[in-house]
């Protein structure tokens, strides 16, 4: 069995040369960057299982809109996390706000699907919605403080 | 010759079933679609361009970093406006946000280069990124009125 | 009224420092790379447009799936396109291969519903993914020869 | 802790309505999303660690633009994986097709670093790279059976 994409990432961050410099410390950043990649595949794949639910496409157009949007925000976010070199920090807290604020809203509608209609994919999607808010909003902390 | 990129985009919103309950105008919105992906287009054209730079390299190895950044943040800021299908204005307002916080920092990075070091690639990012967080500035405006 | 996305890329294209070795003639990469840009922003479009079209959702599953595969694979194409600096001929090939295959699949499907349905922005997108596969088709030839 | 990234990949995979329909053994193609979703984000921190070699940048030009190819194209590879919803089997397998051949090419370059420069992340992104190319011939060797 391979190694998990988590361990990839954090073998990758300390060998980075400008690792020294992240305004981050390690831990909160390995948790952030594995749960918005986690986040951006999750909803990439609740998008596509609601638009499998033929029964009840009608009700869950919603659900994928918010997929896409977080599935993009996150995956871009994710993206910014694995660079350490020069990052910017006003551009780095803005995408963060955003990212909390997509997981927010997607994790929110995931959880009535979740509910209410017993879609299990929503529920997962929910988990991982909760999980990147959370690991965000560590990061934005660190960033204000 | 084929339509612009514009006209297409255009087009494709006028068709939209739900184009109406947009909460923006037809020409605000239509310009910052088309300012964030020609934005998300050309800082992916200028990192490259300042990698090819090979006796200046290391004095651009900032530009190349928010460069990166603000491709993936016009790139998704982008594709979100172009859905129309049961937005969340909250979601859109934080990404616009960030959008403008991306093209701010990456466009006086790239002025300085421009001005400095008389980088041609750079004065086509300084424009893009402009064209872009003044766009995105617009329909900001928008959602907060 | 500023500048057009395509005279953005055609300047960046222009100021990059290695775009004498490129393997293509300017005004065949220029096509090929705002037609994979306009392909993906409106495969994007197109997807959220089918998906606001409440009465017709069952019918267009099959149609976003596709919409949002060739919107990747588009994505993924102009970017690689837009970068100048030491190319590897061998991963160009292949990609403007896939490109080429999921446009004809993604225009295909469009052009169906389109003609039976009279979805006018499935007929929009049509045009988008036609021209995209006649574009990346024509630098595959050089590629070959 | 919470679960890990391949664990929620593969609950996303086991709720989704329509995975019965898969082309693909479950084992097989959850090892594929993870390999080429891991490959996306090791060749994005790559690209960026390679960047912040400032001694070795000019030697690193040609990685990083492998690096940010590869990384376009894995990202697309996975997102095609995660789409369970009426696959186009053609668009899949050249999509399959170009991964695999980008993964080779910068697992090459990557090699090279690794061993001539003592490049410790190359060695990282080598794995990576290594692993995403066997996952999609595997899957692509299903395809033709």
């Amino acid at each position: 069995m391979t190694q998990s994409n988590t361990q990839a990432i954090q073998r990758m961050l300390q060998t980075h040369p400008q690792i020294g410099q992240s305004p981050f410390e390690m831990n909160a950043l390995l948790e952030a960057i594995s749960a918005a990649f986690e986040c951006a595949q999750i909803c990439t794949g609740c998008a596509d299982a609601c638009l499998g639910e033929t029964e009840h496409l009608a009700h869950l157009a919603h659900c994928i809109r918010l997929n896409a949007d977080c599935a993009d925000i996150c995956g871009t976010t994710g993206r910014m996390l694995m660079r350490q070199t020069q990052p910017d920090t006003g551009v780095l807290r803005a995408q963060l706000h955003s990212c909390v604020t997509a997981c927010k809203a997607c994790g929110d509608e995931c959880e009535g699907h979740a509910k209410n209609m017993d879609m299990k994919h929503c529920e997962v999607c929910l988990e991982s919605c909760r999980r990147c808010e959370q690991a965000c909003q560590a990061l934005l902390g660190r960033l204000s403080a």
